[in-house]
């Protein structure tokens, strides 16, 4: 493991076994040191029910082998072949709306069908078996972006999963109902058997039941790991194991999945044309690092050039591929891996790019992987070593969850709300961890919390403890409004924050257009410190100082005069509330005065548009706009 | 009934009852005189078949009665226990495309449903009897916001439904098969038996069929609201009873409705952001008033600040709650209520504001909470008294279902039309009557008839008569294209209204946008009598002149010379005719004309903007911009 | 069949019969001399399953046939009467979610239903012996714009023909596995059996399957025509046969259609509020008279004003009806026909204009209807002559069916690109034939291939040999990038057209907004021969010169420099290439320069706005913005 692992996803199922010796000599020459193997093999391994096919990718890995490429071997799970369905129809995935998804694309199963969970964990077992003991086994790949397609099932296999989900969780249909508020709107429920998942309903369904499903759906996907995890475990104790995650996927809870991974590893396919996508790409890879515990982590699947899922994809610019991948590589990637080695010719992805284009290796993008190879062979030395960050950012799933839902005070984006926040940082080349709510933040030195809409008592008491031990706290609007249950604490919005905060909410007031075509929501004016000139978005409320100052005021309105902008301090510890989305330029500006108080300093160099960081001694200079990368020994900054 | 009722929903049992305590000490403090228990209760009143659990219930009432506060009772079955579609899973409601609607929100059920309708009768006559002579109890309320999510249900129970309806009015299929025009498109029927509701279909669906199955959708609705009538009169004769209506709502028809209540009540929620709300909600009173024929009428539900289901939710401004109360007094609302008393902390309304907000009593809304009782407190002298219109606008719900119909001239939106018509009065403070078609409308000085695009032989001799009478009369394009079975009279539209009018109309042009992106529609200059400078949007026409004269002309296009705005003189009677939507000056010009010649003035100190109102001797004056009422007796004017 | 024909669409069974005599009389006013009878009828003939009603029919037919006007008579099949989906609801269709199509609107039956087929085809056989020898026939009319609502059906009865489809075209599971290239996304099926239509898939679904699909749906509703046809061949041998196509109609491939009608019909409602209209309907004329084999055409159905399928729907100028008949006629048509005769006054097309208009006879409408029969009368001599184009464009339905599938470079419309290229060619007023892909083009002397983006080896042949033989040919980016299994080609793109171009395509670069609300595609200059000043829109890509000269650049962003047109010269024929969608003036600059070396000259006094065409020694000159027509002698030029 001390070189960066460079390949990219190999399905060589796809091609005549003449195809299979050219890829070798390609991928020497590009460099592999890694491909993943068998994603989507299912239907070829066991083309009938229990019989297997092992020997073409006996061949696969043992020519692999030789070419001295190692193999991260996928369970293979990720879609189940047609017949599995057309034995057992109840175990493809229905909607919402009650339509049953068919085979003809890929992941057509329900999570919780035991059909599928039986099927699945013989064919496991089967690989586990055959070639657990291969020498070019280096990582096992479970399933593959569970949830991608199919992250929540309505069907009656799925509401029974639930159910017993629930009975799990609330033990009586009386802690339900509680929890449920189910004694509004007259949902009280004699039994479990009474619920059904949130399927279409008249109006708005159920916050709880909502909520409970998105929990549901994220432990089932993860049960399906679990249960092939544990088997290869048991096969396997020595080689380790990874599922791919999809960076801020919302489906997922990826703190309570990266406890059941050996390596973190990401799939990321920011969009070329896009201007925001190296600070998108730097956030997904910052929160990597952290659900990796910060620790180095794989990118295992990234885009040569142009993806084929989006309205009109545009290609990667010359220089973009080497640039995000030593972006990746600076924020701790331990191996940079692309979908897929050779561009599909047929099925549905074949406009998506490959290492090996339609058009052969007397193309643009062939000498990029080639050079980038050469040049990651040369960067050994940071493997094992992840940069650290002294700013972390809140991110909790159960508050994106809650934010998203119908029916509530404004339809507020968490992930945006999470870039608007992590781009001045970014800006600076600093790096952010992601931080879980509820945990030790005494590594940071700034610590934000974005609109964490969920809080129990231990994420509140955590938030506190850090600015009573001295930390720099800065709480945004709409964090702390409902527990667990999605509940509201009444007595002025921020829950216990109240008290680590001083200060209480008493109404909110989002920004509002009037129901008119094309009316655009009004702008407020922020005065005050550092925040004279800018304006409030999406957001306005009332703030009642209790034990604060206020910093800042919003300036026009019917909230003219109240905070915008307040901070206690509470010994060394500074505690923040900002009760707007401050433009861009007030956002920089806040942040700029945080990272003063915090003694951070910004990179020598770095400045928007060019990202300088540093990792195990090497310094890397990335121009965005020019697709250049200056990589140097640390010690010359 | 001689004081304002003040006060709102009030849901107890989202509560532990050491609130409701706190919640009597504190309907005392703000006035309140009259809540509306029990709305969403079934499932707490019988949480299993036919156990009904009402001593909680009894506690609440009698502690309300030994507060002073009245009750308005509801049926409770707005929304069935999940229990019951557990066991009948066929009352559920089905969409046009054949998704059945499940429990997890509300109002579950398939209107027709014997199952829903033998249930909820049987908990109608439980509560009459135990409540029908509780000392509290002022008012029934029937069942809550009928349609207001599932208005329209196509499952197999409402197809037998909706065709024991068709035989019911059409007798014989031959009579339905002529009715509908099913010679066209190969649709002529049978028998009944083959006849569905409007499903989805390849492509248009007969008109015919579309308006019957508004009807029959508006009439099953009201066959649910008359059954519990039938049983609360039966039990409690002398018990006032009401159902809320919800303003302008399109799926049911509230002129038939009107006459099965004894008691018109309102809700009205107007987006606080939105600067015609005032208008928009002066529309909804004066239709309320109108319902009521010319008698008062109850605000049953507004909030006290925000809503919860808009995309962004503005709160009310400082003052608004009590200009938009008052506004309501003065167009003849002899109640103000809210929904709901205390702001819940779970479910899905707990982001809509409410009496008690989560932030407690140390609040703004409070504060105007308890400021408007002792308001309102010193107003009783109005109740009983509305004020009295002399412009009546035609509303007509057959029109608003056909104009609003898939393959129409062009998309027009028939509130939109009303509004556009409305609001030139509303600007002169000039109260409106809504009035059905057909009615006798010698009370009025002016009347208004936008886009009457259904007219029966007595709505049109109405409008002859009252123009024969001395009438001024406005009629607008798009009036009287169809009988009641939707077929057009031949030989030039406008029906036998061309001999009111003495026009006819040879050709529809109505105002169109290139098929492409972003291309807006012409605007076509006016030219005439007050119309200089003013433009034709939407629609334009071809309009003939036989017995009238042309007042204005299109000035441009196709249309350019032919008559926009004519008038015929028939003795002391004027009957104007509009060609098309002017705009807003264009309106406001015409309006001006007609107030003129039908001698009416607007109130003085009335502009736009500031509205002045009287009712029984008191003045309002309204400034909706500053959110300041003055309330004086009206002798001062 | 010496004089044009004149008439519509007749539909009698809307009206009582004391209507048809004033019918047939104004027929007479009007010169009407063909109308199509029955297209709606089935219900009425076939009232109850298999006792028919042909009496009223007899009496249509005998009236027309007494009053000079001949029938082109429908088989009636188009829309099936109530009481058969009644009997067998398993003949309604179903989408891909699942939802089935009710009775309501028209055209409800699944094109694969045996139920149905076996009722139509009795029908036929009814109509055909009753009718076959009536003296009016003069031509069939095969059920009506087949596919126009009900192109794919996805139900089981579907599922079932659309496998024994693939079983006749794949012979083996196996073969289909390796054109749907299932090896990828773990699709490899074990029988036929396994195999679905597209239905509702969690992801992309197979692009080869979707393709099949495509193929299929357009075959199996060809496979009703064709049963049709082959009923009235053996019952009527002599009479003539038709289906009225509608223009540009993605669901069916005409080409496969045209071999088996007699005469080419067309139904064409181009929008009258849209100027690029008459461009539109030029090119859908063009069409049809390339499917009828360089033959004259009937226009079978258009509006004589408004139609009523539109969101706002515009009637048509004084004049234009004239002026779009006029064109049609010097574009090829022997008859002018339109839908309906008379105005329904009830049903879904009620608003759609007829030649009898809801106003009656003293109307615009009527008196242009009276005054083009007469004009029509007098044009008798164009009658079978159509007129020859010297440039063609090729059109394929593969590749309109592959283009527009989603997971493709970028979300390219076919028929814009068509239309692109037709616009310049149209603004000269010079006629273009569309060819099939394939097809012999040493006819013409210019050939424009638009994204052919599906090529056969065939098809590429025949370009290569169109060129080689002395043609003057231009490709456009997007074609041969697949093969007919929708296969890439590797290599570089282009396929074995690289030696017909002289270039090869590294990689594609479709011009791509970022994903922010409102972003717009970038614009990129081009340089070079006649393109200065131009802009590159919607794509550009990287192009190697093998064999050919680049002619222009791209100027800007990553592609500057590198060839955005180029040509090849083959001895007296030349290959250019176009690497994107030139702006109007390029593409109006390209085709001046094409057209200047093919020694194409534009019609004295045709100008852009002014059509100047000629027939059979008729020259007819339209101005499109005055909706006038100067028609005379070919021979004043």
């Amino acid at each position: 493991m001390s070189r960066i692992r460079y390949g990219g996803d190999y399905n060589p199922e796809q091609w005549p076994e003449e195809v299979w010796a050219e890829d070798r000599v390609l991928m020497r020459r590009a460099g592999v040191n890694l491909v993943t193997v068998g994603v989507f093999s299912w239907a070829e391994l066991e083309p009938r029910e229990g019989e297997y096919e092992f020997a073409w990718l006996d061949r696969v890995l043992d020519g692999l082998h030789e070419a001295g490429v190692r193999v991260d071997l996928a369970t293979a799970t990720a879609s189940p072949p047609p017949w599995l369905s057309a034995r057992h129809p109840e175990m493809l995935p229905v909607t919402a709306e009650g339509v049953r998804l068919h085979p003809g694309s890929r992941q057509q199963y329900c999570p919780s069908s035991p059909v599928y969970r039986e099927h699945a964990a013989r064919l496991v077992r089967a690989i586990a078996e055959r070639y657990g003991s291969h020498p070019a086994l280096e990582l096992w790949h479970v399933n593959n972006e569970y949830g991608c397609h199919v992250s929540h099932c309505y069907c009656d296999v799925s509401a029974e999963a639930f159910r017993r989900w629930l009975v799990r969780g609330y033990g009586t249909v009386e802690e339900l109902n509680r929890a449920w508020g189910t004694a509004f709107w007259s949902q009280r429920y004699g039994g479990f058997e009474e619920v059904w998942p949130p399927r279409a309903a008249p109006t708005f369904r159920n916050p709880t039941q909502l909520i409970d499903f998105d929990r549901f759906s994220s432990d089932e996907l993860l049960d399906l790991h679990r249960a092939e995890v544990a088997i290869l475990r048991e096969a396997t104790p020595d080689v380790p194991i990874t599922t791919n995650f999809m960076g801020f996927f919302k489906p997922t809870d990826y703190w309570r999945w990266a406890e059941h991974v050996d390596l973190v590893s990401n799939d990321s396919y920011p969009d070329p044309a896009d201007p925001r996508s190296p600070a998108l790409s730097a956030m997904s890879q910052d929160l990597m690092r952290s659900l990796a515990g910060g620790r180095p982590w794989l990118l295992m699947e990234q885009a040569s050039s142009a993806v084929n899922w989006r309205a009109v994809n545009a290609p990667k610019r010359p220089g973009q591929m080497r640039a995000w991948s030593l972006q990746a590589v600076a924020r701790g990637a331990d191996g940079i891996l692309f979908f897929q080695w050779r561009q599909s010719v047929a099925g549905a992805e074949k406009f998506h790019s490959g290492l090996v284009p339609h058009a052969g290796t007397d193309t643009r993008v062939w000498r990029e992987v080639e050079a980038l190879g050469a040049e990651l062979a040369g960067l050994s030395d940071v493997v094992g070593e992840a940069p650290r960050a002294r700013v972390a950012i809140v991110l909790d799933w159960d508050s994106w969850w809650a934010l998203e839902q119908e029916a509530t005070p404004a339809s507020l984006l968490y992930p945006n709300l999470l870039f608007a926040w992590y781009r001045p940082f970014f800006d600076r080349s600093l790096l952010v961890d992601f931080a879980r709510a509820g945990a030790d933040l005494s590594a940071y030195d700034l610590v934000v919390v974005p609109a964490m809409h969920v809080a129990s008592p231990a994420a509140i008491a955590a938030l506190d403890a850090y600015v009573r031990q001295g930390g720099r706290l800065l709480v945004t609007f709409q964090t702390a409004i409902l527990d667990p249950d999605l509940h509201v604490q009444p007595g002025g919005y921020l829950g216990a924050l109240r008290e680590t905060l001083g200060v209480r909410v008493e109404e909110f007031a989002p920004l509002a257009a009037p129901e008119l075509p094309g009316a655009e929501p009004p702008v407020v004016a922020l005065a005050g410190s550092g925040l004279d000139g800018s304006t409030a978005t999406q957001w306005t409320e009332y703030v009642h100082v209790a034990d604060a100052e206020a910093v800042a005021m919003f300036a026009e309105g019917d909230v003219a005069g109240w905070p915008a902008l307040t901070r206690r301090t509470l010994g060394e510890g500074k505690a923040w509330y900002v009760a707007t989305l401050p433009d861009e330029a007030g956002r920089d500006a806040l942040v700029a005065t945080l990272l003063a108080e915090a003694g951070i300093e910004v990179a020598r160099g770095a400045r928007p548009g060019r990202e300088v960081l540093e990792r195990a001694g090497r310094r890397f200079a990335i121009d965005h706009a020019a697709c250049t990368v200056e990589v140097e020994p640390a010690s010359r900054r």
